[in-house]
């Protein structure tokens, strides 16, 4: 096995982007990340592969076989192309295909695009769209919707742990604080935990600031064997240290424990056993708040607090850039938004900035080990990458 | 890199399956290519990822995240998985996502699962979902439906070489005559020329029998390293020699040679040069006919007839069981069905069927190499394998 690393990152700004359509985000994403590789100066025209990050195209743009569509629109028409779905798990799941492939030998260049277009379509058939992450037969048929079934989750975790709605504030206020740093951001503007308390309710306990935004973005990686990126490349590779994934049951109801985030913590465990590291090594997190609920169980999935400690984590201020355990370092899902077959891929991006110290104001200082957490559903299926310079 | 076996195989019948639910056709394929394996009896309680093919279930049943819903279904929550999309080529995308992950070393033991479920919508919609694999905004915008761009590459082929409609009758008839003794196949009656010449019209020229049927199904492989088959199992394992994808557009206008097959060229040319063997060492080929025409343009990109000759084979009997390159051979998607998302490990499942020597009365004798070929859209992505015993 060839050990991978990364050697280019792209990405569009998020938001509602009505005038790029998705191939034209997708070529943006791998057009900035070619270039940050230096393919073209080192001679190479074109990756050997890409695998496509996607959710909803089949259903917003009546759009299949991205692959092939994306690789052509970039001028690399004939390369090998796939998409790799997995709810909002997806970009993260292409990225392992991604690593698997240059790993293997059978690819030597891969790139990676997670892409998703959320705001071409109405409320109603976006909320249908997304609900497909959950399973139809056993929870969607009954008129639940995505926000819903976290609803579900954080108002157990509230009454099992006896925890105050005010004790999630601030996964939304430290997002939206990175944010204000980050150019591509969706949401550039600082929140207090006023502003949290008093946002409107969705589906109680989740209210605005629980939930991330619909929209659309585009983000992308190049990876290739460790041996070619040091003749090949100007920037500081990227190991990639671990690649795991862990699955759960789609529907809630079916789960033992809603609370424990078991995907999560089968992928998280794989990791750190083949990085060889732990928590305690993680200098970053990009980790998955999709809603507050999601943050939550993360942490304590993936070993930083304590099973119905993860809001004292986040109230303690530790999450923040300088804490003990920095997380959504360019404002995460919450703030940088949640184009939902993309994030795993600006998770990864996020965490390849802030490991060549290219964060900026939002630089955690000395960050030599990051892990990026996707999650699909409602915790049905987790990538975790750790990732080491 | 490390060489990858096939070691089970499974799938269920083909057709208008209303009683099974995708799910359930997913549990049945890879049940029965478990067992085949035998891994129960080898003390391995489940595969430790699942690569699922499919192209359709987020717009014909609603469901998306497929890999973490059948891996549960199947007992073997918690293990990696993920799908794997490229239009009617997601099979064979899936298949070499599991062969990846193999070589890799990454996995040890992978399932691969191709599953569609077609018939629980009406024809609108089965016709707008399956246009998804052509380009939204420069194909299917214009009204055109998959069949109309299938009409549109046969109708050139045939004034290009000057080629009558009646030769293309014995793909057809072929495939029908190989299906009669497969019980899962869809269509198991014989069928005549003359009832190819005399059908209804689709799309002119395709006519009912240039065209494959909307069915449901599933099929499914079990991978693994050759050094672990060796002690693993009964059955004889089958080398995968090559595994290789070519793209090409997605839309057919933008050909500089809509008749060339550009991604078979590609992917053809990769796979015979990895597996070190050409076309004459083929002794059966699973190709992918969608449409008659798909199958005289695959075996004239593949090297296996001169180019405007494909359906001189065709017609020389070449094709049939006996001949110089047998296609199709347990039905091929004419005649066995075409659930697209399935179909690519349909003809990994036959081909390895034939390899081993167990395809009864269809049997090719002395079969050692053989090559699948899977197809999305109008030859937009087109993946490779070679297998050998």
């Amino acid at each position: 096995m060839r050990d991978v690393c990364i050697i280019g990152i792209g990405q569009t700004p998020l938001g509602e982007l009505w005038d790029r359509s998705l191939r034209h985000l997708a070529f943006d994403a791998l057009q900035a990340a070619a270039n940050d590789a230096g393919l073209a100066e080192a001679g190479i025209d074109r990756p050997d592969a890409l695998f496509v990050g996607n959710m909803l195209s089949a259903r917003t743009i009546d759009q299949a076989q991205l692959g092939a569509l994306i690789a052509d629109f970039c001028g690399w028409r004939g390369i090998e192309a796939a998409t790799v779905e997995a709810a909002c798990a997806s970009g993260g799941a292409a990225f392992q295909a991604g690593v698997r492939a240059v790993a293997s030998g059978m690819v030597d260049v891969a790139a990676v695009c997670g892409v998703e277009k959320m705001t071409d379509v109405g409320k109603d058939e976006i909320t249908s769209a997304l609900a497909t992450a959950a399973d139809a037969d056993y929870e969607v048929v009954h008129g639940v919707t995505f926000v819903a079934l976290n609803a579900l989750v954080m108002q157990r975790y509230m009454y099992e742990y006896d925890i105050p709605h005010e004790a999630f504030a601030n996964f939304a206020v430290n997002a939206h604080q990175n944010a204000v740093n980050n150019p591509n951001a969706m949401f550039r503007r600082a929140i207090k935990a006023e502003t949290y308390n008093k946002a409107a309710m969705i589906a109680p306990p989740v209210n605005l600031f629980d939930s991330s935004p619909v929209c659309d973005g585009a983000a992308a990686a190049i990876l290739c064997p460790l041996e070619m990126a040091r003749d090949l490349s100007n920037v500081i590779p990227v190991r990639v240290l671990a690649s795991t994934t862990g699955t759960d049951s789609l529907n809630l109801d079916d789960r033992h424990d809603m609370l424990s985030l078991n995907a999560a913590r089968i992928s998280v465990q794989k990791a750190y056993d083949i990085a060889g590291v732990g928590p305690e090594d993680i200098d970053l997190f990009e980790l998955h708040d999709a809603f507050t609920i999601m943050a939550t169980l993360s942490l304590e999935a993936s070993g930083f607090a304590e099973r119905g400690h993860g809001t004292d984590l986040a109230r303690s201020g530790e999450i923040a850039i300088g804490g003990r355990v920095p997380i959504c370092t360019m404002g995460g899902l919450k703030a940088r938004g949640h184009p939902v077959g993309a994030t795993g891929v600006y998770g990864i991006v996020d965490a390849v900035t802030q490991l060549r110290g290219e964060a900026g104001e939002n630089q955690v200082q000395g960050a030599g080990i990051a892990m990026a957490q996707n999650i699909g559903g409602t915790g049905s299926t987790v990538v975790t990458h750790i990732l080491g310079v």
